[in-house]
């Protein structure tokens, strides 16, 4: 194969495609070149004039960039499969996705991390998986699956990921937990990208953090903390992601002198997002658009990252790489008008030229709620007045940790609405042990009713919010009965339900039925259910998540985060 | 270790050595840091305030650097061995150089290159050998060793070397010789280095060279060559050599959008340059001088090249990396005061403070000159009265190919130093064949005498020049008497010589005795032989390298490198 390109390289052998007129972004020279380009067996075999094709195409001046990569992703985010997650970003010019597969690896193990592989394949995406670094993400709940050091080595080995994803136990780095430190090892023995999340990390604890082998970090909300992790040697992923909007703040640091080593990243995105914005493509106009050159700004979105990730085949429109083209027309606004994967047209005018394929699921994946739902009880007897609540904030991941009167009834501690005082509750869904986490949460707003979901970082395990045992338990089990989706119910009655029925995590339709099940609930739990939430799913997701403070529940019980240890319900 | 070391990045013990109050440049943010820095076991633990250490030193805000990499030298042309070589850079700042051990591999093969391996442990120099890939450069000539695409790859399996050295034979890579794509695919498949070299290849040529795998290229001449390779996705290492005078040139096209992929290297440079001038801590400040941003120019010697090779454990100074540092007092003009190879003050003002260890020569490599004496004879016998004749040119590595009258007496071609025609003979000296090439040589300009040399690029056979057939077979003998050098005499007197006993390449004396005894050979070559030319020793080890145009002479006759051919003397 490489003989024939090279003859096509060398103007001996006519070529697949030429696209001629073209205004090329060259990302190493920082110059933009009137010129040809010649396409072969999927790869560029040259740039410039003279080459003769079974095809040519005059694109009329048109601007052709690489494709954009995402630094980083969880595809999972998306609710949707890889193909239609690729449906999604392709026509917006990301041809490759750096992603870290970490939601269903909690609830599936390496066998998810091989399934996401496999769903990937014949995409008109390039999906690089990095291995999931820390499943379970502690001990104080229960995931689905553990992913060991030698686990993850064999993920590595068979060729399924490409580097050790965001190293989230950072206080295990830094304090070179030996479990961790055999994770870094195995992939550093390998000269691997290791990717880090260490957010607020500074000073002397960020200086250990890298001397530990960590690459990247996709955290930073300030431009001081941007600086501080560049000037350490971190590549620095700058987030734009349905709940984290860091792009913003974070622009203000970028210059022609240091943007060698910042790259953009999507990290969690919802079908809705990606479908009005997109994914890095708005990341670069907003860049653009706030003054930031246009050649940097595609750096940011490909050389950057292709060096980052040793994806040394791509990231640049140069011979012998893959020809992964953005086609668009104005430059202070890049979209992408056509888009060609491994020198295929595979979208034009922000569509897929070609249906996805349909992926073949296995049979355990699609049935991985399991519930012991005999004796379940959601009553919370009375052993104290004062409880400990979970202080909702609103926007923000991390909770208060307060102590409130209890609103007793008949023995039992209570909801109590009229106080914004609701139950929450976690069902361990992976193994059937029954094991159930019940607390109060404040700040939520629901009114009446409750909502549930199967998607709740980073063990999914089935957490529900409501207002009374009744409608949480419907609520509950209208999740459960999809195998794994989103549901809001009131009393006995299901308002609405997005089946996520592939690993708990993600629906097997298109991205855009998706996204319209998802605003059905948001209305509903606005509207019916009085949530004063922007979305309260997504907040509910993190609600369980152990490792952001102050205050979680998981199946396990309350976990003061701080403390790092499982705390009783009462004070 | 690795734990040792974040204890004291974390600040939980003492470190090493704290560097205080460095004025450090940072390469990845483009800024100058005030700042301290802390060493432990040969590495940065951290960058910042409140670090405690065994020793502290108070750099009383001298600019502190990463160690330069050097990205392209052949050691074996400073006629030393590597400790020797060490001496000579590493007070200058260079702590890392990434070798092609090209011409030692012709002479002894695999053997040879592990031998620079070991003559390279225990230095205060990083040596980076890459695997020499053109051994020998054709079947035109006799080297002592051939290097196959499988020696290659058992040199790269034992991690002898980091990647592929200057892929020299570039009309193969272009036309995709089987042999050639074999090397190649061996380094490739291991996602290695492969540097090239492509004099003068552009357009189409160039498109299939870059598609073939190639990674960099060191042999510009043109700002317009280098910025079209530089479009094309090779990284541009400029080269400041004895003999070749790239940096002037090519400095206009250094800018700060496009130096991210611009490195400097000096190739082949000779003991009297190295010490007067230095390494490519010269060629730093030139630039400086010449315009280029302080910052930039620190790039191009330490953290590109870095990025270039993987070598990321160096390049730049942060957590994890190893401590090689280059520190000195002006921006302007960076001297290096002061060097540390990891974390050990090596040098300081131009000397090291320790000397080199002596390497073990394994006695083969001190015997490697075999010349077939018996029945050698340089007489040429009259078949045409018009003889092909090697014109040399001033300071070029290219000859002219002229066609010239024979002065003859006696029945033999006579070398007529009245006008400028001398013999030049190359006599196989690897394996005692007996082979001799004779021809005749005009440019060389000496009046009387001969010289000769066991360093003849590239299969360094043994070369002689000369007055008559006495002289000659004198300064021959000589050379070979040390099992290989240079030597100069005249009649049956020898002049002087430079011993070069290893491989017939180098010499085990310090660096300062090969420059004075070579400055010796140089002032008898013009004083007593007559010769014009600034470095007959130098340009007559180029007379024999069969692959630059256009008339060269070889063990095995004389070759037409543009017809790719052996050719008869007689025209």
């Amino acid at each position: 194969m490489i003989d024939s390109l090279l003859a096509v390289a060398r103007g001996d052998a006519p070529a697949d495609l030429v696209l001629r007129n073209a205004k090329l972004i060259n990302v190493f020279t920082g110059e933009i070149e009137n010129t040809d380009i010649a396409i072969h067996q999927g790869r560029i075999a040259g740039v410039g004039p003279g080459y003769t094709a079974k095809q040519e195409r005059d694109l009329s001046g048109a601007f052709v960039a690489p494709g954009l990569i995402d630094a980083h992703v969880h595809i999972e985010s998306s609710l949707c499969l890889p193909p239609q997650f690729a449906a999604a970003v392709v026509p917006r010019g990301v041809t490759t996705v750096v992603a870290d597969p970490h939601e269903i690896a909690n609830v599936a193990g390496a066998p998810g991390v091989r399934f996401m592989a496999e769903a990937s394949r014949d995409l008109p995406l390039r999906v690089e998986l990095m291995a999931p670094s820390c499943v379970p993400a502690t001990p104080m709940a229960s995931a689905g699956a553990t992913l060991s050091a030698e686990d993850l080595q064999s993920l590595l080995e068979d060729g399924t990921v490409r580097g050790l994803a965001e190293v989230m136990n950072f206080p295990g780095v830094i304090a070179a937990d030996p479990q961790v430190a055999a994770k870094i090892r195995a992939f550093a023995a390998q000269h691997r990208t290791i990717d880090g999340h260490a957010p607020g990390v500074l000073g002397q604890q960020l200086n250990a953090y890298v001397a530990a082998g960590i690459h990247s970090d996709h955290e930073c909300v300030t431009p001081e903390e941007a600086k501080e992790k560049l000037a350490r040697g971190l590549y620095i992923l700058i987030r734009e992601a349905t709940n984290a909007h860091n792009l913003a703040p974070l622009l203000p640091i970028i210059n022609e002198r240091n943007h060698r080593r910042i790259c953009f990243c999507t990290d969690d995105r919802q079908p809705a997002d990606l479908l009005a914005e997109g994914s890095i493509d708005h990341m670069l106009r907003t860049a653009i658009a706030a003054g930031i050159d246009p050649m940097i700004a595609f750096r940011l979105c490909t050389l950057n990252a292709a060096e980052l990730y040793q994806l040394h085949d791509r990231g640049a429109i140069a011979p012998g790489r893959v020809a992964d083209l953005f086609i668009f027309d104005d430059l202070n606004a890049p979209r992408a008008r056509e888009v060609y994967t491994a020198g295929q047209r595979v979208a034009a005018d922000g569509k897929l030229l070609d249906p996805v394929p349909v992926p073949t699921i296995p049979d355990d994946l699609l049935h991985s709620v399991k519930v012991k739902w005999f004796g379940v009880r959601l009553d919370v007897g009375v052993r104290k007045r004062h409880i400990r609540t979970i202080g909702h904030l609103p926007n923000q991941l991390v909770t208060e940790h307060k102590v409130m009167n209890a609103t007793i009834r008949a023995g039992n501690i209570m909801a109590d609405p009229a106080r914004d005082i609701l139950k929450i509750a976690v069902l361990e869904r992976h193994k059937e042990t029954g094991n159930t986490g019940i607390a109060f949460i404040t700040g939520f707003g629901l009114k009446r009713g409750a909502i549930a979901g199967t998607v709740a970082h980073d063990h999914h395990n089935l957490v529900v919010i409501g207002c009374d045992n009744n409608s949480m338990l419907t609520a509950a089990k209208a999740a459960a009965a999809t195998q794994g989706g989103l549901a809001a119910a009131d009393g006995n009655n299901i308002l609405a339900s997005l089946p996520l029925p592939v690993a708990g995590l993600m629906s097997n339709q298109p991205i855009e039925s998706v996204r319209d099940q998802y605003a059905n609930l948001l209305k509903i739990a606005r509207d019916q259910l009085g949530s004063a939430l922007h979305d309260p799913f997504m907040a509910m997701s993190f609600m369980a998540l152990e490792v952001i403070p102050d205050l979680k529940l998981t199946d396990l019980g309350l976990v003061d985060v701080k403390e790092f240890k499982l705390v009783d319900l009462f004070a």
